[in-house]
């Protein structure tokens, strides 16, 4: 089978080797001309030390798409909607299948909104616990997949070292693996502070309920949130030394500033965009994030990320089933 | 209040603090002298690096039960039944708390149980994440309390420092405190492997789930197990350096053999217990219980432990949703 990945990061190119792994044929897009030159000539992966890619690139989008039988979308979500303009023609592409994690800030829309915003071909969504950086090395790694062709794709991505789980809750998989970054912040933020364990596994729990709550705005299903993409992601983000969204949060309880810790990083850290979004979803449908809101507060309006997970332990003792 | 705490263990002694923190007037029992004579004399605690405590011990178990208007348990579960046997008489005990995790290997009984087999009082657990190193220093933690006399010992237990939330189902707390001591075993032999946080992650999802199963014996609620003595329990006993259980799967990855990190540890990682009990139910039960049995193997049957993990990770492909 022949698949397009649209964005060579850690994890285009990571999955781009497994396919390849796989018996694919694939090709990778690459916005920056110095990335197809490193992949193609140099035979590296900047995001990926030591992994040799397998695939070839190119810095038309376009070609990608004519190449596919199927395309990948693995960009960071904010930039999904100005290269999907670019993109003339659909010619043999059969579906869709979006690796990346967020919500559009400006239209406050999921991916496969943002998609259908273009193309009307079947969408899958592929999320779960998976550092990049893991894949790329065969490390076992297990991931869930919802919405169009869901048992061809589980065959073709499917191997000993990556395992892929079939589910229908397409909006499910999105919100929990859109959410998770925004509470990784949160649980940086308490590495950050050193010692706080209790509060982090705390917080982490309650954020599970966060998450399932916003979820039910888009008739997700709750069990959805239990599984790989809710609980297995939110685990690996909120834990792994790869995540950039915990480490941001480590850096700001460290006292640095967002633009600081923007400027000095190469990549991402989506659930600082996620976030904004998060807060104005809630807000228009009147439902409380407690967790977003303090994550929304320290970051864009400088409040003492200290004082805000005090005010979250301390809110009023309840019962443990309050929602 | 009078409280009376049996074990002088980190979080028997880290607990015995928080309530004289609250006002309680609390005797702790010891089964050893030396112990008794440094909290008493030496003014130390040897489980809690530089943690002074604030109560006074004492080596005779039934002077703790004539003081107590409530008794608490914090000892090994294996250890409970031969200490509640010495008590001869229960004078103004009204009710008993416990802090303890795991299951009895002898009898298969949960610590409900095995107190009802010597006294018929109000029986009351608490769980959640909560390491005693982290609570002796008061830091921020969340825990939930089941049984009798909720609502009174969740404004006894809680201040700024420790939340108490309060929940009906006994045997969902009970059970889902035992059996993420075992699940800790799992997730620590995947940390000595060094990088396999997305394995990690997917192993801890689908604990959760073999958590559920195993509950539904014992008519355990489906949520506690998504709540703080569940998956925030789960959290902090997978991740955090202070876990005992953890640390003892790390050190079989590495290769140590069970009988050296137990000659070695002065601390009891409770889910090497846990885990003969959570096997044997299971096979009465005919209810299938791959991770706990991949850990009674690596522990007690010699198996190489990357070939269990291997095992567990290549399980047939399903849809997400198969229990």
């Amino acid at each position: 089978m022949k698949f397009g990945v649209i964005g060579a990061g850690s994890w285009g190119c990571a999955f781009a080797n497994l396919l390849v792994e796989n018996s694919h044929d694939v090709l990778v897009w690459a916005r920056r001309k110095e990335i197809v030159h490193e992949i193609n000539s140099l035979k590296k992966i900047s995001y990926l030390n030591g992994i040799l890619p397998l695939f070839k690139a190119t810095n038309n989008i376009q070609e990608v798409v004519d190449f596919s039988d199927y395309l990948i979308i693995a960009i960071p979500v904010q930039f999904i909607r100005e290269n999907l303009a670019k993109i003339s023609g659909w010619k043999n592409v059969k579906g869709i299948i979006n690796l990346s994690k967020g919500l559009e800030i400006k239209t406050l829309k999921r991916v496969s909104e943002i998609v259908r915003d273009f193309v009307d071909l079947p969408y899958t969504v592929l999320s779960g616990p998976s550092h990049a950086e893991e894949v790329a090395e065969k490390i076992p790694t297990a991931v869930t997949i919802a919405g169009g062709n869901t048992s061809e794709l589980q065959k073709f991505f499917s191997n000993d070292y990556f395992r892929v789980y079939t589910s229908i809750d397409v909006a499910g998989v999105e919100i929990s693996g859109a959410l998770k970054n925004v509470m990784a912040i949160a649980a940086g933020i308490l590495d950050g502070f050193g010692g706080w364990d209790n509060a982090k596994a705390a917080l982490m729990t309650r954020a599970l309920f966060e998450m399932i709550k916003f979820g039910k705005i888009f008739d997700a299903d709750e069990r959805t949130f239990f599984g790989l993409s809710g609980v297995g992601d939110l685990m690996v983000t909120c834990n792994s030394r790869h995540s950039r969204n915990r480490l941001l949060g480590e850096f700001i309880a460290k006292g640095k500033t967002l633009s600081e810790i923007v400027k000095s990083s190469k990549m991402v850290a989506e659930g600082m965009y996620t976030v904004k979004a998060v807060v104005n979803i809630a807000s228009q449908q009147s439902i409380d994030m407690p967790i977003s809101k303090e994550v929304y507060k320290i970051l864009y309006e400088n409040k003492d990320p200290k004082i805000s997970m005090l005010d979250l332990m301390r809110r009023p003792l309840k019962e443990e089933w309050y929602i």
